[in-house]
């Protein structure tokens, strides 16, 4: 755990999050400022900078979690497609430095492109998204 | 093997590409159309339409090898950072049916920004990049 990085206070439960699913390694949880509706955080529990310094075993588990996730989203909430997406240094849009993969739904037509100007996002229709996730 | 994927011809050597970096279970090659200067792909050596559809063990291996490109990247590119990037399905930006995660060494201040339009790069030039990588 490093000190003052939220995701390890997600991970460690003193600062809320709405997870969707975990594993011994790994937790995911709405992001609160979706690029799009259903967008998800993957992150290892183990604190490491970015990817670069993760190690293979917890980038493996974050992947594999990403992974079922891009299925579910796109089953259940009737996504079109999904964008897997890592930031390495803040030239790459990176913005919270413990390592954590974007999970983005992706619609037919969304306008999205990247990077994407945070905004905070409906946090009733993020929790209604995160229970179809559940 | 699926007949025309072009990635698929690339792992089996019988469509040219250049390759910095493999294991037994994927390969890493220069895109053409770079996002950025050494912009990379890598793919697992068996198909799979999607991240979706590939196995755990091929996807650890492109990600454990896409990770091991960042550092590279950075280290021999003097990149700022870098992106790892995966699209599932036409909605999301994916235009090659084979599962690939890029690598999208970043600049200070480039002006990248997704999707990107790709436009064939200087061939010389990627191979002299190519060079500083493998």
């Amino acid at each position: 755990m490093s000190e003052n990085c939220i995701f390890c206070g997600i991970v460690a439960g003193t600062i809320p999050s709405t997870q969707v699913a975990s594993d011994d390694r790994a937790i995911a949880f709405m992001d609160i400022n979706p690029a799009t509706r259903g967008h998800l955080l993957v992150i290892p529990r183990t604190h490491s900078t970015d990817l670069r310094e993760a190690s293979a075993e917890d980038l493996t588990a974050a992947t594999l979690l990403a992974q079922s996730l891009v299925a579910r989203v796109i089953e259940r909430l009737d996504a079109d497609g999904a964008n897997l997406l890592s930031c390495i240094g803040a030239d790459a849009w990176q913005s919270v430095f413990h390592t954590h993969l974007h999970v983005i739904p992706r619609y037919k037509d969304d306008p999205l492109q990247l990077p994407w100007h945070p905004t905070s996002g409906d946090l009733e229709e993020i929790n209604a998204t995160a229970a179809k996730l559940s």
